[in-house]
């Protein structure tokens, strides 16, 4: 632990603190802090830039029905989530996927059912070869200690795609591995950390766990969007009156000095013994610290950027992709869209297609036309399920990386050399202030089970220093 | 470019611009901006966090002479440098390079004459061999647009150290490299994309002449320190009543409209036309922005950390490297000094050795206690040169990684898929924002050449807008 120049007199705050702990961002990792925080029996203020709780997850009224413009789903061993789920009676429904899948790889447009993909036999042993390295390599990345593993430097110096090339020859195979990688991160295989990934992967049991329906991450969804968690939490931390949750409070500056931290934010000041950022770190990067955060944090700030997603949200009148014995998903290198799910609501009542645009075609995507985006987006549909995709009675896009409050999506991603330069700056406290948010879990990174134990271990961290 | 949404009514300040032009940074790249915004008949505000000018150089009395805690150096075809230079009458002297190298290499130190490593005969035929294709491999990377390299998009999703295992086989001629690499970047070659390294390289003219001495990048030093540019062009500057300088401004926040730009900063506000950024793009990325920058220019500066550069200054009573026949340059893959360099002063009163401790090593330099990192630094330097070594006079660390304003030295680098995913918005405005800094150059990127370019181009940018 880094610890900061303790500063020799007392600043005008010193000794009066406001709370005992502040919590910046209330997404489910900043939320999870607090009731945790609060259930260890710390005063807590939490401070959210936006003007809503949720963070990352954000659900709205699309078309008669709460849809997700962010995370929404929820898979096996994914304990938390359902956990808090039910105490908050936020009520689950299985994700759609019976009936025939398309597959755009490499111009050629096939479909296929059940979970094996229409390539050759070929190609499908050498995917079922590298699945089975690719499994047996991502358990030897343990996620609390990546640098542990074998190889592990060289891991670090080479991107996904490098890894890949290893071990996949045919574009077939390494057309889709890539598809379910940059959906996975928003980012490109060629971007990305080996050793990164790997471990990755090994926080949430596996590439065919994060990326299926069935027995996979996207498993089940919320029947009012996913925000209903953080919705929830912030309704019973709000009747607490040892809490204070203030929106529109974007932080500008964390000072500390002996007694504890004074946090400045758009609307004024607050006053605490510690603090635990629960936001991103390339965000937490952005915030101006006194005294300095050590190298090795400020590197790590500048080493995680987001991944890039866009999600289109379109509805129908009718399910006619149902109707013509598709299940909705998609998977294609062709792109705009490199994965489409059915995301009908679940009363049935809303006919819904979700498409994503991912890694480097999502980073660009804003500075296109939108009716040129959206003539592109509804030509893919069609392609995929024929022309009633072209048709919609709502088209919804939301571009996560023109969100300032977020900077991108699904994850703060790490490029090659950001794990060898800093492998503990993610999660050890700096001075009197801690870590949370869903990049520094060890179990589910990147994911809503993710942000809640990242929430659990520094309410926990901050509950023996009190 | 990507333009920024323009207000439809005028705010309070439209309108009323207290210059044309304000720039942010009065670093080289910043002040050869202002200056050539100045001969252009614009007036302008420079605005500097630090309470000096020079940026990443900054020359000091150390030991009775001035020395360089930053950029020192100059070399043939840095044409911008040498005019200034002359222009302000500072003085130059040739680097001392006269005598016996040391080479520590797996643990293993030999001595060589001229520029021919002691390495076995098989390993200098490939060191010959890689560099000779890397130089063939380099000049196809266009600097201006380094994705209309061949194969670009492949180069960009690999790293140096993937890119480089592919040529060298053997550890010796890799390590080797590698140390050059490493001083050039303040970086592993495992965090650097391949794409960038070569068009870096081609900025530059080569892997040696950005690494060697005599004919290369470090072969002039500056008089009284190659802070003496940006002291005598500011001093040029401070007698210009058209201009204004201002220092401990630290820019928090641009503000655009249809009219001009505001730029607040820790002192107050300037209203101008246009405003030019010539800082770091890591750096930039800490400013906040209204409207928006496009999103991806935000990842950019998300994706450009800077490198890790720690410089060692130690002084002695005599050079007695030089009485025995060494010229204090010495390269090592033990560390931590991966190079040493005879760094006294012209006049030859203050004898001095230089070393660098980069990458990775640098990265956690600072948080060993003091006496432990002097004594490692000192034990490098007698394994090199005898036990004289251990008796400085003074002894002087420079660790820019600490730097707020600076983040890390001598430039920000780029991870794997950083040009994939934005190769415009290095230069391109955004709005009434322009840019310079040495990492916008198109020659010589990373050295005080190419903040001197960047510094012309984006002042004529301006003043075809104005």
């Amino acid at each position: 632990m880094a610890s900061p120049r303790e500063q020799g007199g007392a600043t005008a705050h010193a000794g009066a603190h406001d709370v005992d702990v502040v919590v910046v961002g209330a997404g489910l990792a900043g939320l999870r802090t607090a009731s945790a925080l609060r259930a260890g029996g710390a005063t807590v203020c939490v401070l959210e830039a936006r003007d809503r709780v949720g963070g990352r997850t954000w659900s709205e009224a699309i078309d008669g029905a709460m849809l997700d413009r962010g995370g929404q789903w929820m898979g096996p061993s994914q304990d938390r989530v359902a956990a808090l789920a039910q105490q908050l009676s936020v009520e689950t429904f299985p994700t759609f996927c019976d009936g025939r899948k398309v597959l755009e790889l490499g111009g050629r447009r096939s479909e296929y059912e059940r979970d094996i993909p229409s390539i050759n036999p070929l190609a499908l042993v050498q995917m079922q070869a590298a699945l089975t390295l690719l499994d047996r390599q991502r358990k030897k990345v343990p996620v609390d200690a990546p640098l542990d593993a074998p190889d592990a430097l060289r891991l670090d110096a080479m991107t996904v795609e490098t890894f890949r090339d290893r071990y996949v020859k045919l574009g077939s195979v390494a057309g889709l591995m890539d598809c379910a990688i940059r959906t996975i991160f928003g980012a490109e295989p060629g971007e990305l950390s080996a050793l990164y990934f790997l471990m990755y992967l090994n926080a949430g049991g596996g590439l065919l766990s994060l990326a299926e329906i069935r027995g996979g991450a996207q498993q089940e969804r919320f029947v009012d969007g996913a925000q209903a968690l953080s919705l929830g939490l912030a309704a019973r931390l709000r009747h607490d009156s040892a809490l204070d949750l203030r929106l529109r409070a974007p932080v500008h500056r964390i000072t500390q000095d002996r007694d504890g931290v004074t946090v400045t934010h758009a609307a004024g000041e607050v006053r605490g013994r510690y603090a635990v950022l629960a936001i991103a770190p390339s965000l937490a990067g952005r915030i101006e610290y006194e005294p300095a955060l050590s190298a090795a944090r400020d590197q790590l700030t500048r080493r995680m950027p987001m991944g890039a997603t866009v999600k289109v949200i379109v509805t129908y009148a009718r399910a006619f992709w149902r109707e013509r014995g598709f299940s909705g998903e998609a998977i294609s290198t062709r792109g705009p869209l490199t994965l489409v799910f059915d995301n009908t609501s679940h009363d049935g009542q809303t006919p819904c297609l979700l498409g994503f645009i991912v890694g480097r075609a999502a980073r660009r995507w804003s500075e296109r036309p939108e009716r040129e985006r959206r003539g592109d987006v509804l030509d893919a549909l069609d392609r995929c399920f024929g022309p009633d995709a072209r048709a919609p009675v709502a088209y919804v896009e939301q571009d996560w990386s023109t969100e300032p409050f977020s900077g991108g999506c699904p994850v703060g991603i790490m490029t090659p050399g950001t794990l060898s330069n800093a492998p503990d700056v993610l999660r050890s406290p700096q001075g009197r202030i801690h870590f949370a948010g869903t990049e520094t879990a060890t179990v589910w990174t990147g994911y809503m089970e993710g942000a809640l134990e990242s929430g659990e271990r520094a309410a926990a961290e901050v509950l023996t220093r009190l």
